[in-house]
């Protein structure tokens, strides 16, 4: 029992960190990527940081408001509309319940119990509505009940994110002068925040370190190469 | 049977169909919105639109790659963080039986099934191992088993709908030379489309019309203010 106990809290924990980790995740790749590569790309064609700032500074504001936002909606509607399936649900148990029933059987029987017992099972799930609407969420349409204050959490903790993201490749064209330089250092201090960052998302995911790392790294490379190439050819 | 099969059915699509209509959600929010901003903030500071088109291109590609590859590098953890988690069940099956019949029993026992039934049915579950297993990925860890492919599909969804979205508050700085009228237009188009895709967002998300329409359009606002006061301020 309370090994038992331990377990389910050390799972409930880590659904939870997977949630929040997600989010961190979402808002720094995108965070450390784009406001690099855009930077990247005008010190291309600039000469000074005056404007590689301004630009690099309205990315990061329109970026926080627009993932955070993005991210608080996107939630917002995920439980809207797992709270539209669960009434139509609801609504399928009052007009159509031997068809529901005879659903409840048949995922049973798919679970590997006898027919009989299905049916015997099935009957007592029944007696209870909100059981009932439940189970069909989650076994029949797959859906799980999402958490309602995540939204603001995911919407604050993407917002952040991205914040603290961005400003890793913008500040040495806040502190130089030379966009060259700047861009220099932006380039190797983005690169090493990529690596350290893509180093503990792979941890926390559970994935093979050295290939995860790679990845998220070679993602703000080629963000910001494309970026650089594309300003050179327009310019 | 057949109408089972139907419902069945239309769950079906809806459920993929959601996936879809999220992830072009994810895109075009923030396609329509960052480079809305982006732009909008560096012509409340340049004359000339040259530098805002080399910017907008410039961020528009850094982002549709960085949503891109994020969404996939997104979708491959959540497969990961699945199998393993998938692996730990089938470990603990293994190694602690009883403990683990005990959870079956305790989550039928929750769903209404009687004591002595329950343990009949978590019995006759626990006689295939990959259905006990897929019994506690849903019920107990209450995780669904995420599409191989869909990774990615979400991604290339994703960085499709950020390049069009992205391009709709562009062009108009792209055939216009002046800042100040491009600028006009840009916000006149960008609040339509950000207002029509609003209202198809709160339609096939089954939100409010109205209230879902203004959400979407003040989030394009805000990020856009925000981005002109901080250009403006700085500059």
């Amino acid at each position: 029992m309370e090994m038992g106990k331990s377990t389910a809290l050390k799972k409930e924990t880590h659904r939870s960190n997977s949630n929040l980790v997600k989010d961190i995740i979402i808002g720094m790749s995108d965070g450390l990527t784009v406001p690099f590569a855009l930077t990247a790309g005008l010190s291309g064609v600039l000469n000074t940081t005056h404007l590689i700032i301004i630009s690099g500074l309205s990315e990061i504001a329109a970026g926080c408001i627009s993932m955070g936002l993005g991210g608080y909606l996107a939630g917002e509607s995920e439980v809207e509309h797992y709270d539209a399936e669960l009434k139509r649900e609801f609504s399928e148990i009052e007009t159509v319940p031997e068809l529901e029933l005879k659903e409840v059987e048949d995922i049973l029987i798919k679970m590997g119990v006898e027919e009989q017992l299905s049916r015997e099972v099935a009957l007592q799930i029944s007696k209870d509505k909100t059981r009932w609407a439940d189970f069909m969420m989650k076994l029949e349409l797959e859906m799980e009940k999402p958490a309602k204050n995540r939204a603001a959490i995911s919407a604050t903790t993407i917002a952040l994110s991205y914040l603290v993201g961005g400003f890793i490749p913008l500040f040495p064209y806040i502190i130089m002068h030379d966009s060259k330089t700047a861009f220099y250092i932006s380039c190797f201090v983005t690169v090493i925040a990529l690596m350290i960052f893509g180093y503990f998302k792979s941890r926390v995911t559970g994935q093979p370190v050295i290939k995860g790392t790679f990845k998220v790294t070679i993602t703000g490379i080629a963000a910001a190469a494309a970026a650089f190439l594309l300003a050179k050819a327009v310019s």
